[in-house]
């Protein structure tokens, strides 16, 4: 299809270029012109119908646009960005650099600048910056078939018409009526009747992940955003809200790896970004390690080469423990079935869990060292001293590591910090300087 | 708003009761209804209008769906049942023992009861099963005003009306319309002009989160699903996909942390089962440490407790730079971002970044080794070898690790394997004892 869409456009033949695009929708033909020939780009973009057009540059990387809109003269612009919703306009703003942001602003009609300096006025991940202002406007006297001529007037342009929103003269919102219910109703029954006044609204500056999680939870099709009295301002609709779950998801697994969030995607972000994301975590993590590192020196009497052989094995359980338990409660935070107030239960569950699972890995482990002493090591005393040591250390690393697992998420989330990026540095440098003092203090008192 | 209710109900104020929960959604009064008392529930949800009480059934949790059943006469659950789409009634029998599973059927219409049968023999985890069977069926020679009448009088009882489908006489789905386009058409326009023949669809037997992330990409309100004859046999929707994915990212986090996905919510699930949960890999680590520590006991006679306590620090690092390319190239494959035949773009990427991360990391460490003398060790030689030895250490011990990091997981994928489940464990094994291994042979060469 790609090969021969370029094929067709070398070769100068637009009309079947032409018919071949149409048939495309925006998303696959904004990956299939991102790989045409830069300098043919324009060529077959200025081919497709206006509303194509439009829908398929919303959906193009940044430098795409960035370079279609250098080709344009100030009246294709117009045209192009005379078909586009606000927050489609908002989000190319914010990545075009400030030369080309100048352009768009002057080739917009000022009525729509106006809402555009509004929306990017609104704080930094907040409902306002997702929301689309384009949407149905009902009053509560119209009928059905009033409403039905209104949708038919304003609804071309409007992002979605199946969620209808109700406002009084003073454009606060009263009530939604979705388009199923207007459909299945008589034309002469008045919108009054068949809105919802018990709706679920959010304000401009809620924060857009939990907006978002309100859209999933309730399953809406979209949701209205109000300001400060009220007033109806715009909508966020599902798939933008899928995005932004999308973004948070991406952000937080990222975090959990100790990776910063990449801005772009992985094959386009340079070598040197990617570095910089990973490196500072690694960067703590060895100053902490200097604290390990100072533990086992002050024992370096009562180091053996068998001892020693047990500390990755014990760092590595301590590590997963506690990482195990971070993960849940971070995610549990995440998605809302966990809140803070639980906090008591979930520590007395992790405290449980952590016997439970220290106990059996102390058991397992005592299997291992008897089965490897009778192939490997031979020793005297046939490891019995070793099995008591490790396996307490074991029942101590695990316990400390859960409980530090559950408790920093938490605390971090309680003092408004990011549970992921603040819990996992913390509980490596607790969890693994905790479980060598254990280890040594019990080699110790045993040995 | 819960304590009144209950109050309202141990009072038995039932018409004030029932005017206070008429006006919740569906969603909270399901969390309302799970904090009733036990025995007074039915009473409670007999209240409810006969739709706001089917639509609250299916939020609820299976213990108390369970509970109602139990509850319900078999006319009130044949009631009950008529008012479920069939995807949530699969939903529910999915969830019931064996002997309410019977009393289900047995109250639902046989024309039904075939249906739910053919949705429970579709293969785990694919399209079929989370598909609506419920969705607007148009013919290609309608006019739009005909289709009103259509969409009027079957509209109530489909999950959406706002994408219709359009079957020849043999039930193939042959165009998709949407009720947008429909409402801004004149009343005698022909469907067969107005329907997009060029639509995205999906089979029965297609994989549910592939299907999902296609619904998100498009931004689609619903998508069709066909049998292998191209008939259509029902419709995901965007919400049900939106669960598809939450369920899919939950697994993906806890696979990435180690810790089995769990069935149910992190505070109901028992400790016991926590436990198990999160043992498997904890067992796995420790026998994997087995050779770690074999390879420390081989080189007892270079051991220094300086050395000894650089350990933790190498594994630390070398550990954690695996996970990080682990958990990025997870996330990509997952998100569809990354495919397999990027493998050598990102073999060399993570090969560049590892070098960068690894240089930096060993003059970072040398920095603090220097500094650690100067205030702590006092040693005679100032630690100059120890900076080289743990320096290439570090270097090694980075690309080692970010090169498995990479490449696990998208051979476990090839392999068709599941990369965030395969490619941990083995990941954790190779870089540790490979870390260590590396670690005193150097330190024999240059010691």
């Amino acid at each position: 299809m790609k090969e021969t869409a370029i094929k067709l456009l070398e070769e100068h033949k637009f009309p079947e270029l032409r018919a071949l695009l149409e048939t495309q929708n925006p998303t696959d033909l904004a990956a299939m012109l991102s790989e045409f020939p830069e300098k043919l780009l324009p060529v077959a973009y200025r081919l497709l119908p206006k509303e194509l057009a439009s829908e398929t540059f919303v959906e193009m990387d940044a430098d795409l646009q960035e370079n279609l809109i250098h080709a344009f003269s100030d009246l294709e612009l117009q045209e192009m960005l005379g078909q586009l919703f606000v927050d489609d306009t908002v989000d190319i703003i914010e990545e075009m650099p400030a030369a080309i942001v100048r352009r768009i602003l002057k080739n917009t009609p000022p009525e729509k600048r106006e809402i555009i300096n509004e929306v990017l006025n609104y704080p930094k991940n907040s409902a306002g910056t997702v929301m689309t202002v384009e949407c149905v406007n009902l009053k509560k006297d119209m009928t059905v078939s009033e409403a039905f001529i209104r949708i038919r007037r304003d609804g071309v342009n409007k992002e979605t018409i199946y969620t209808c929103y109700v406002t009084d003269p003073g454009r606060v919102l009263i009530g939604i009526v979705s388009a199923k219910k207007l459909m299945l109703s008589k034309p002469e029954e008045k919108i009054e009747n068949l809105m919802e006044t018990n709706f679920i609204s959010c304000k401009t500056t809620d924060n857009a992940e939990d907006v978002a999680h309100l859209i999933e939870k309730y399953d809406l099709i979209a949701l209205p955003v109000v300001d400060a009295e009220n007033r109806l301002v715009g909508i966020i609709t599902f798939d933008d809200a899928m995005d932004v779950i999308r973004d948070e998801t991406d952000d937080e697994f990222m975090k959990m790896a100790a990776v910063s969030p990449l801005e772009d995607s992985y094959l386009k972000t340079p070598v040197i970004i990617h570095a910089k994301k990973r490196i500072l975590w690694l960067l703590v993590l060895m100053i902490s390690a200097t604290f390990t590192g100072m533990i086992i020196t002050e024992y370096e009497n009562a180091l053996t080469a068998l001892l020693v052989s047990f500390i990755p094995m014990l760092m590595d359980t301590g590590g997963n423990s506690g990482s195990q338990s971070t993960a849940i409660i971070i995610r549990g935070l995440a998605t809302g079935e966990l809140r803070l107030r639980d906090y008591l239960k979930v520590l007395y569950k992790e405290f449980r869990i952590a016997l439970i699972v220290g106990v059996t890995l102390a058991v397992a482990n005592a299997g291992r060292l008897w089965i490897l002493d009778k192939l490997y090591y031979h020793t005297a005393g046939g490891m019995g001293k070793e099995m008591i040591v490790v396996g307490i250390t074991l029942i101590g690393a695990v316990v400390l590591a859960k409980i530090l697992g559950c408790t920093l998420p938490m605390l971090a989330k309680r003092l408004k910090l990011d549970p992921a990026l603040v819990a996992s540095p913390v509980l490596t440098t607790l969890v693994d300087a905790g479980t060598v003092l254990l280890y040594f203090s019990i080699t110790v008192l045993i040995m």
